[in-house]
């Protein structure tokens, strides 16, 4: 493990699920503990068989434990689907994939929420139980849920995305409940605590979307004095992994890091792009955000740590130069 | 496939889990349809990480269904355990063994309950999926929970006998929130109908008891025009299965089919004993119990159907002749 950074206050990280979770891994890495903290999109959680289920969450708190199926990001190495075998059997729809071991999870998470704790201390339960060290914070403790705008109609986040498989052109999203939603005392603090904050290459649109349209979460980005920088999701023209592309193209968004940096301009110091962009650079400064290029794919473990370990610098030296 | 038996109405059998399970599968197997009838206890229903579980309702729909454990009697055939070792993980208790396959019942029925189905809407459901044709009826809707007095203190029933392995003397039973629950309309319904009465070969105290111990049942017996006969589950002093002899004894009930059928004796009219207990054929006579003597120990699913059939023949002889 690389020897841990100076970091005086939180490293915040702005996520969603195998994007985010895989930066917040090499985060992890840099031997952060309990001063990394993941805020997380809850807005694509969902109900399954009375479970209540949160994809995102999951997936960090499996990456961060070491357990995550590395062939797919999400799920947990290994895992059968004795479960939903039998489910379906008993004549449930099948189409969102629960392993037996990831089910118990969603399993606590419902008997918790249904006893009456928050998200957040489900959360913080389970994924202390596992020895995660990171606090894994879900954006808020109210249900919020993503609807995806198509020409087939209105689809609940999964159906869109799993079910159909993101074949439909997205004409808009809507996040239901986000109006009563707020971001939780614990999100309020790890956001006073920051030393920087990094909006991690997760979708722009219905991951770090739900974030900035919380109640007073993007107000609260605007006035931050300490670096906020994010890494492109977008390498190339095209989106690491899932329809970000799409999604930002049939939105009317330019599908390139540019494209990303207007969604977050009003609030962003930094972007990291991948060499592939290098001509981008000076479009981003112009923009007045300062650009850092290096290989901005992850390609293994190493590569989360690395660059972690570029991100947080590069956040560090424009500590007081920018804004 | 045995010729199916001229029955004129529905063979209500009463059970519990295991033995009840093995001869109701016999009565199954004589192709009575859906008029079998299995009035099973759920006295023995318990939560467990927010799951409702039934034990003796599933290994009765199992059995039927052709996918139980055969090494156990209890659980899904190749069933393994996953979700549980990770609920272990997590910290929780893992002493109650729970299948992943088995798992899906529980996350249904718990769904179903949830949304204000009656326990005997969801077993109807989960049953029918399974292809089950015989009625599998919970004794009541209402939760009711047996509760064991011994020297260590009052334990739930699953703590007494999965947790502490039945080790403990019984030194009484209670039914908490019996006096709550009543027959549901399906099983007045059958016991309407019912052309014959069997008492399966499950624990009298504990399996058997809660149904009598239902308001206005054993009054509903007592008073039934039509032949009640018992299948002993005490074959030459020992039980069949389970804890029932020393229960019986530590109750200061006889260990014998004179004992269960002491326990029956104001409404049963015969009474099927195994040839190791010839001997008390003459006392059951001189009680008002007519005896029926045979192989009643159910090795495989071919004893399950003659034996079964025997009972039927047995009861159809009572018709008309007892009280």
């Amino acid at each position: 493990m690389a020897q841990p950074p100076e970091v005086t206050g939180t490293v915040v990280v702005l996520a969603g699920g195998v994007g985010g979770a895989k930066l917040a891994h090499g985060f992890a890495q840099l031997g952060l503990g309990h001063r990394l903290a993941i805020i997380v999109n809850t807005a694509d959680d969902f109900e399954l068989y009375g479970l209540t289920i949160s994809p995102d969450l999951d997936t960090v708190m499996y990456t961060l434990a070491g357990i995550a199926n590395p062939a797919t990001g999400w799920g947990i190495l290994g895992d059968t689907a004795n479960t939903l075998a039998m489910l379906g059997r008993y004549g449930r729809p099948t189409w969102f994939w629960l392993g037996d071991r990831d089910l118990a999870t969603h399993i606590l998470r419902t008997e918790r929420l249904h006893q009456g704790a928050r998200l957040t201390e489900v959360i913080s339960e389970l994924a202390g139980a596992l020895g995660v060290a990171a606090r894994i914070l879900p954006m808020c403790d109210e249900p919020v849920r993503t609807i995806v705008h198509t020409p087939v109609g209105d689809l609940p986040f999964q159906e869109y995305f799993v079910r159909r498989r993101q074949q439909d052109p997205v004409l808009g999203v809507r996040f239901d409940g986000i109006e009563h939603a707020r971001p939780t005392p614990e999100v309020e603090r790890a956001l006073e605590e920051a030393e920087i904050v990094v909006l991690a290459p997760s979708n722009p649109i219905v991951s770090i979307g739900p974030l900035l349209a919380l109640p007073g979460f993007r107000e609260r980005l605007r006035h931050a004095t300490v670096p906020i920088v994010a890494v492109s999701p977008i390498v190339g023209g095209r989106a690491l992994k899932g329809p970000a592309d799409r999604m930002l193209a049939s939105l009317g968004h330019e599908v390139s890091p540019l494209g990303v940096a207007r969604l977050y301009q009003d609030f962003l110091d930094g972007l990291v792009i991948d060499v592939q962009d290098t001509a981008l650079a000076d479009a981003l400064r112009n923009m007045g955000i300062e650009p850092y290029v290096t290989d901005a794919v992850m390609h293994d473990e190493s590569d989360r740590a690395r660059l972690a370990r570029e991100t947080l610098d590069f956040a560090r030296r424009l500590h007081g130069v920018t804004r």
